[in-house]
């Protein structure tokens, strides 16, 4: 069979027979021929497929996944019978391997993990490589996925922990035929690009080095669906413990044990709720690297100071990174399972080996874990390659046979099973922040965070994360303004996990913006001013925490993200393919963060009832709306006829009053709350102007508020 | 012989014994034994020594040269007889080959081609990658080359056409010893970066997919003289035909044979120098791709529009980019010798192979050669990857057998091959812009310009291209302010090429700075005053072609590049490493532009004494001086002693005025002025209060003046 490499965009997507089939691709005689083969897709999971071309790598996501499918979630996904795409086409090549993929007309593709200067990705090229600090739109990120999901309802999941390279259609086929003449008439140049919307193409992902590469397909119908099989395929979704769902508070790197406790008594006396208190570097005997041991002088008893936190209804959270100094305990024992270049002069774990994973996880369960420690803060995992060695380099060799590169791709979730196993072992809940991960994420109690810090690029973080089976952490260090503060507060409490992260301030950030001034303890005048306002937004955070723990359970049962893009749940509303600045929570809550300093807010509204959180407001769907600047609140709307729980305030997570709950009824009502825990359950519903909370358990559900 | 890899960096510079022996690299049981060896070096030219890894590719840009070595020139450059490097290791990996090359402590790191970002290189990693749009400090580059140059007088070409990897010195060996303790006791949580400037330390270079590379080694003893070495093994400098250093103005896209003719007569008419007016795509009948066939609709008469221009002593100069159109009169002919992918619908072609340069030169000799065109600009050659198919994807294969990935690297220098090698069959001068350069360059007609437009990075490019053969034209569009114009204006023309590219603006930018307005015909009120500002400026240009004719000239004899950073003058100064806004041009000139909107301007004077070149002050060397941001005119010193030739004013290249010499004396005059051309010669020397210029030729020695 010879087929034109032309042919390819015009014709594979009616070449549903070709399934199976291998011919040559015969590109004119310009080019010699080139080992071009049609692969067919092999069943694997219930609307699951995966074509194999080549002799794929050893170690990839999938070949080396330490975590199963959910296997029995499938069932709860629609069925679909045949793959939803025909075969593809692949190559092994003197540079690696090359897949294609066919496009159609008005395809749009979203993904490719914690994609920080993006949303729509067609017509451009990305490479998935880790890097910390992505200063333009090149695929680069510090959670770069190599799973895209398309509004035709596909996901695609390329295997591999190589830096590949995806054209999202940008690629073209050189043209084969002379034109007679060309209209040149136009008073203006022509420029003409490559790609138009109407246009049909092709996705060309090239895999560098690898002999091969096993491709996944998640069928939908829809989009959302396609994204919930990759979760459930990945293991399924994560359900936090509830004190995750708090607050957190990361205090000055240069805390000590009595500063940190008084810290958290100011909280309680203030009455801010918090659940978690994180320290930072200086808690160790030395950072960058790290010895993973107590620094005596700040935390002269850290068995007394964790106990007297918890007494508190504190969790403690610490900071790390991987990177063992030559003075850590864990030195010796990780030494022969490292890679042979160091970071800030320590050893970089081969976390890709169960030896390397097993001697940190344990030092750390002794050290810690059993220590009552909740979790920590994996820093520094994410290749800050370009920042002058702050990263171990590509041409790295571990014992386990990875390079450097498909380390760099691995390590972040590597890392997080090294420690979340221990936890596992115990049957002890946690939950973690992580600067790096990777494919298959979704089961790991890890969510991301990172060192950039532009609110609209931390808005398309979280709207984008929800593609890929990531959580993201947008969160509060500092503020240019009172308004910054404001804002960018208000949009980590309607996130996955809220965190205000002082580690370079004394004082919390409401006492004090500026950073100088606050290190001197030179407090604003107002402070207790700009402290109510915070409050206030924390606890929004507090009441929220039913609704989304919901959420969570449903990503839990069937792969649902609790925190996605509009366009997931409404594909066919054009409109909605940019929209990267709004995002949903759970089935009913959308919201449309505030940036500081920006004139006015233009909200799309996807088609439906919507009403106003706060207001109960009533909206037409498949509709705009325009806020001044002066909105005070941050806008959240629902769904008509939602019905949504909100908690009073406690100041941890399952204090008395955090059982308490007012159902908010929007519209008529028609759209029940439920959700059902371990020990736990909550239902609302509502008809005809009354409340019902049947099997209800552990709740008190004392006001039912018709609010709109 | 075992060599721990710790051992590489305190030991190589001491090993000098195991040149040429080879051994295994043994980094501790973590980590397999790799196969390292120890290559020493193979004399090649005077003062150049040659070691290969592995098997080199067969494409590279020194195995598949065009132009020979200037191979007589060594003899003018010092002598030096031992390779000034020790045995370098190189090892074949899975990922390509490895070099490891040693760095002395305080060693400092320039080079790598036309890098924007960044100056001193230590610490770094970088990769040489073909990018139009560089936004971080990646090593991304249009024109990346493969050689740096140290100060320790040692030059280094890493012989590939692959997206190479330069650690250089970041990547540090893994710690081998654990230690009994470490000082926590400092108040603030360490934060231990990698690199110290006192540490000895690794330069390692990753060269992808390729099994094995030559690394050529460039001796000084002095890094001008590595330079030079290699300017000279490149092929030597280029001497541009002297209205190449006039100025060069680009018209309107939307220009017209009519319009374009107009404003070289306005220019004629105003006093305003001009020698090329280049045009922009609208010649054309289809730009992006192009169909490099005249667009009768705007230049109805071609031949006689070149006439026309060539009557007012203009040169006519037209924008391309590689790219052919399905209509054009070439795509026939070049569609055999074209890659797989097309960019724009138009042909890539396979410029690394004769036959697609053969026809791609001949069809341009015909058609714009023989009818008088000066030269070409060369657009959109350098990979605008991430701009959404703005050119060829790295896996495109061509017919000579390159991937697109080398394509990349070698486009540009062979593109311009294509064009030249038509004017050199003839015999006619000629000088070109072109977007993409790389190793190798100095030979060529072409100096490098871009779409980017950061004052302060055009300079910082200025100052780099002089470490790498290469030329650069700090090119002026629009302005911000009309100081930002002047500031512009004033770098560009005491840059090697002095061009104003009004390509969106109906009229110069001096009359009117609005784009909108520009195009709406409404002049500022008060052109002709911001006008004569400018033609002063321009005027300036004109009246040093004789001292640049001569920096020039020099370039060609021993390498010495005309325009380049003082640290290559003065690599014993230490503040020089970091001054990356200064410039030498020739032995004797140093400029320190202005940048609009800066409050005061540093500037490091060298060692020796200074004087300004406007007003003759003198000033001490080893020192800063401050300048006001009043300061009107461009800084501009010479050394003290230093004799300048200053032309009259002519409105062209060669026109009777140009030859009229002022000579300027600066202090003693103690540095005679010499430059003999092909036809013409000046010589200046300046004793006892008395000038003579014997054995000047074609110039006019009219005026002494002592000006400080």
């Amino acid at each position: 069979m010879k087929i034109t490499r032309r042919g390819l965009a015009k014709g594979l997507v009616a070449a549903g027979a070709s399934a199976g089939i291998s011919g040559l691709l015969h590109t004119e005689p310009q080019v010699e021929a080139e080992q071009f083969s049609w692969i067919g897709w092999m069943n694997v999971y219930p609307g699951v497929w995966k074509a194999s071309i080549g002799m794929p790598e050893s170690y990839t996501p999938v070949a080396t996944r330490l975590i199963p499918a959910q296997a029995e979630a499938f069932a709860k996904l629609p069925r679909v019978d045949a793959p939803p795409l025909d075969a593809i086409r692949g190559q092994n090549t003197q540079r690696g391997c090359l897949v294609q993929l066919p496009l159609r007309p008005h395809e749009e593709i979203f993904g490719l993990g914690l994609q920080f200067l993006s949303f729509a990705q067609r017509g451009k090229k990305k490479v998935v490589r880790v890097n910390a600090d992505p200063k333009f739109d090149s695929g680069d990120s510090h959670a770069p996925v190599p799973f895209y999901v398309t509004t035709e309802g596909i996901g695609i999941l390329i295997d591999t922990a190589r830096y590949a390279t995806f054209y999202f259609g940008d690629a073209r086929p050189s043209p084969m035929r002379a034109m007679d003449s060309v209209d040149s008439s136009s008073a203006d140049p022509t420029y003409t690009h490559n790609i138009q919307d109407s246009d049909d193409g092709t996705v060309t992902v090239e895999i560098p080095r690898a002999a091969g590469v096993d491709v996944y397909l998640f069928a939908g119908p829809q989009m959302l669906d396609a994204v919930r099989r990759y979760n459930v395929f990945s293991g399924g979704g994560h359900i936090p413990p509830e004190w995750g769902l708090g607050f957190w508070y990361r205090v000055d790197a240069r805390a000590t044990q009595q500063s940190a406790l008084s810290l958290a008594e100011e909280f309680r006396e203030r009455k801010i709720p918090c659940d978690v208190v994180g320290l930072e570097p200086g808690w160790q005997t030395h950072a960058y690297s790290c010895t993973f041991a107590w620094n005596r002088n700040r935390f002269p008893d850290p068995d007394r100071f964790v106990q007297t936190a918890q007494e508190m209804h504190y969790k403690i959270n610490l900071w790390e990174h991987a990177f063992v100094h030559p003075a850590s305990p864990l030195f010796p024992s990780i030494r022969r399972h490292s890679g042979d270049y160091g970071v800030w002069g320590g050893l970089v774990p081969d976390f890709a080996g169960e030896p390397a994973r097993t001697q940190f996880g344990e030092y750390h369960a002794k050290s810690f874990l059993d220590a009552g420690i909740s979790g920590f803060k994996l820093d520094e995992c994410d290749n800050s390659d370009y920042t002058g060695g702050w990263s171990f380099p590509e041409c790295s060799v571990f014992p386990s046979g990875l390079d450097g590169e498909q380390m760099h791709n691995l390590f972040g979730l590597r890392y997080q099973m090294a420690i979340w196993n221990e936890y596992r072992k115990r049957g002890v809940p946690t939950l973690n922040l992580v600067r790096s991960s990777g494919a298959l994420a979704s089961p790991y109690p890890f969510v991301l965070y990172s060192d950039l810090y532009v609110h609209r690029d931390f808005i398309r973080a979280l709207v984008n994360s929800g593609f890929s089976g990531l959580l993201w952490c947008p969160e509060v260090r500092d503020a240019a303004s009172e308004e910054d503060l404001i804002r960018r507060l208000q949009s980590v409490v309607f996130s996955p996990l809220a965190m205000v992260n002082g580690w370079y301030i004394r004082n919390p950030p409401w006492k004090q913006l500026d950073r100088r001034l606050n290190n001197a303890d030179q407090l604003r005048a107002d402070w207790e001013k700009l402290e109510a306002r915070c409050r206030e937004i924390i606890n929004w955070r507090m009441q929220l925490i039913p609704y989304l723990h919901a959420a969570f359970q449903r990503y839990a049962e069937d792969g649902t993200p609790p925190f996605r893009a509009l366009v997931l749940d409404t594909p066919d509303d054009r409109r909605l393919r940019n929209v990267d600045d709004q995002y949903m929570i759970g089935d009913r809550m959308m919201v449309a963060p505030l940036f500081a300093g920006e004139p006015e807010r233009r909200i799309v509204l996807p088609k439906g009832g919507w009403h106003d959180f706060w207001t109960g407001e009533a909206f037409q769907g498949a509709s705009e709306i325009r806020l001044p600047e002066s909105t005070e609140r941050i806008p959240v709307y629902v769904k008509e006829g939602g019905v949504i729980p909100w908690a009073d305030v406690g100041l941890f997570a399952g204090a008395p009053q955090t059982r308490r709950i007012t159902a908010r009824i929007y519209g008529d009502g028609s759209l029940p709350f439920s959700f059902t825990g371990e020990r736990e359950a909550l239902n609302l519903a509502w008809k005809n102007g009354q409340g019902t909370s049947n099997g209800t358990r552990g709740y008190d559900v004392y006001a039912w508020q018709k609010i709109g």
